[in-house]
């Protein structure tokens, strides 16, 4: 039994936002506020660009009612960033500072929810807090509607968004059939390396066919071979509607190309989107069929309207065990899930070393994607839904939702 | 009294989709089946052209449970068309046609669920009908998310997508707003020449601001007043979010162009879209800022799941109310609604003459958008706020809605 410890927590948001990663910081701060060791529970704004700045809200000045909707708030409510912590071993300033203010205000627990970039700066922390023989438990608490996040069955956030694109593609494809004439509206999903976003396409299919052709970044894009698809489909079906992740790459690697492409963001990582559009000039211009290019863009991040409440539910439950499992000593891991799918559904927590996590990417299984790569298979959605069932509980007022909103109060 | 008129009933819809045109397809079907004068209940397959082509599906073939569903299902399920009668006086053929149908199955009801344009197609149909000597009664039931038809209080179809547009930028500031850094995020919406989509984002500001800036067709766009608006938005908020109409246009009546431009529909309408992106290239430009454009596309206009109850019991009375006039008489008209909101808010059936709708546009007053043309008054958002109350009540299997299917059984 390790010795009790007793001090502040400091919880912070990183990376892109998720509709469930307020219900992870909720997890985190209920979870502290209620504990007898925890002295002061403070939030990050910012992410960890908050430490650096001395911007620490204080949490325990928020009201309960307010904190209770962070189950359905979409976004970051904390606020984020997308900085990369230098290599310690050539600049260690930031780290320096970040363990200034550890000290300042007794921090002894630190929780960042976020991506595999975010795992690495948890990893850094964790290191240089040890190496300063500075008493602070880290932990991560995975959050990524990419779900890309390797050493646990899925990623919190990933539900909510799944459940939306294929709600919306049941939506789109009965839009699309309207008329007569062979239409093809293609729908264009996030997911730069990793096909779980798009695959999520496939649940639009359970019941009747919505979604005529996947096509995940996992796959090589074939420009005939799509088209010819396109051209089977409206023949077979009377139109055709179609899912496509924006990180979709010809043979060689080059991405298939939009307009939108370029600018790069704070981790490096190259912006991409407008695929759907080229597409869907493609389609225009070599078949004359009418066809449209629809970027699900922010609106698949942040549709907590349409989030799922197993997913609400698993995201709190991981904020839980991570400050549950560092009263109890824990320190240096990622809260994992570990899901049991033979008889119904069982989602329990396991324990993740950071650094089989940090900076690395869960793809798509091949054998999930079928041979001609512009679908998926039973596994796929076999895998995926039960984390899309449920609906959240949303407080509305005036038929809108009644979104969470604080306070900020400044330590 | 009229004479009791026994026959068929054909119903039909027609234009773009909404989120609760199948709501009144369903009032005018249900009220038709449980109705001892109606002898048979058919609906054309893709709007008047399923008159043409003899192509019309047996309602009283179809199972209860199932048409009970058409409430929340999205899209026109009896599918549509953009086809443009000619006027009888040149050439007759079509409306020899149609009487030919008539003749055929006893067809003396016909109910055309639609916009503007589909008035003047009942219209036409009621004139050539009255001209041969057939008795025949047609009414139109309105439809279009645009809300732009005259002679009635609001169209159905328009609650539900003003409460997705509402609901959407509400969560998207929060995605703007999640880093430290001024984000512009531009999000198009549909209406040609009609703000009322657009002014919808008004709502998401009633408890807080979280659409900064709304600018509609109806007032002329300036570029240099906009970016001017970004920058204090910024300054004042830290971040921007825009909601802008695809039909927006420069003084001189030029459309603020974007790459989707050019493209014409049935009607002969040209079709937009691109605004946003091009609004938000130039944000990047000439501010420098991190910016956005998103398209919500037929997202607005489909998104069932985000549907207003309002609109979909006010959508079924339209339906039922044509029925109920037609059983007493009434022919060549539109329902229309008439709304009382000096205590609560009271919705009631009026009679519409056709040619005071067909082909007209009614625009959201110049009283309703302020000075700077860059958002509307409480007399928008207190009108239209009554229209997007109630959740709607979906079936769901697996977690996804449980959307009406037809068996299709054509006569």
């Amino acid at each position: 039994m390790p010795e009790i410890l007793r001090g502040a927590l400091i919880v912070g948001q990183s990376g892109g936002p998720s509709s469930a990663i307020n219900a992870s910081a909720y997890g985190v701060i209920r979870t502290a506020l209620d504990s007898e060791y925890i002295t002061k529970v403070y939030a990050t704004e910012y992410g960890i660009t908050g430490v650096l700045n001395e911007k620490l809200l204080i949490m325990d000045e928020e009201d309960a009612s307010e904190l209770d909707k962070f189950m359905y708030t979409p976004s970051s409510i904390l606020g984020s960033c997308r900085y990369k912590l230098p290599d310690p071993d050539q600049n260690d300033a930031d780290y320096r500072r970040i363990l200034e203010i550890f000290k300042k205000y007794d921090v002894r627990y630190f929780i960042y929810i976020g991506g595999n970039d975010s795992m690495d700066t948890c990893m850094k922390i964790s290191g240089f807090m040890a190496k300063s023989g500075y008493e602070c438990r880290v932990m991560g608490v995975p959050k990524t509607i990419d779900n890309d996040l390797c050493e646990t069955d899925h990623t919190p956030g990933y539900g909510s968004v799944a459940k939306f694109i294929a709600t919306t593609l049941m939506e789109i494809s009965r839009d699309t059939a309207v008329y007569k004439l062979p239409v093809v509206n293609i729908v264009e999903c996030m997911g730069r390396d990793a096909g779980w976003i798009t695959g999520a396409a496939a649940l639009a299919n359970l019941d009747s066919m919505n979604c005529h052709l996947i096509y995940l970044p996992e796959h090589t894009f074939d420009m005939d071979a799509f088209l010819s698809d396109v051209q089977i489909s409206c023949r077979k079906y009377g139109s055709c509607t179609v899912a496509v992740s924006e990180g979709v790459s010809l043979k060689g690697g080059e991405f298939v190309k939009g307009d939108n492409a370029g600018a790069e963001d704070g981790f490096g990582h190259t912006q991409l989107g407008g695929v759907a559009l080229h597409l869907s000039a493609m389609v225009k211009n070599k078949l004359e069929l009418k066809s449209r290019g629809i970027e699900l863009s922010l609106l698949q991040r942040c549709a907590a309207h349409c989030g799922s409440a197993t997913d609400a539910k698993e995201a709190f439950m991981a904020g839980k065990a991570a400050v549950e499992e560092m009263l109890k000593g824990t320190t240096g891991k990622m809260i994992g899930f570990e899901c049991d799918r033979t008889s119904g559904y069982k989602c329990s927590i396991k324990l993740v070393d950071l650094d089989a996590v940090a900076n690395k990417t869960k793809l798509v299984p091949d054998s999930w994607i079928n041979e001609a790569g512009n679908g998926v298979t039973s596994d796929f959605t076999d895998y995926l839904l039960p984390l899309i069932q449920g609906e959240p509980d949303i407080r509305r007022s005036n038929g809108l939702p009644d979104f969470a909103r604080l306070k900020k109060v400044y330590a």
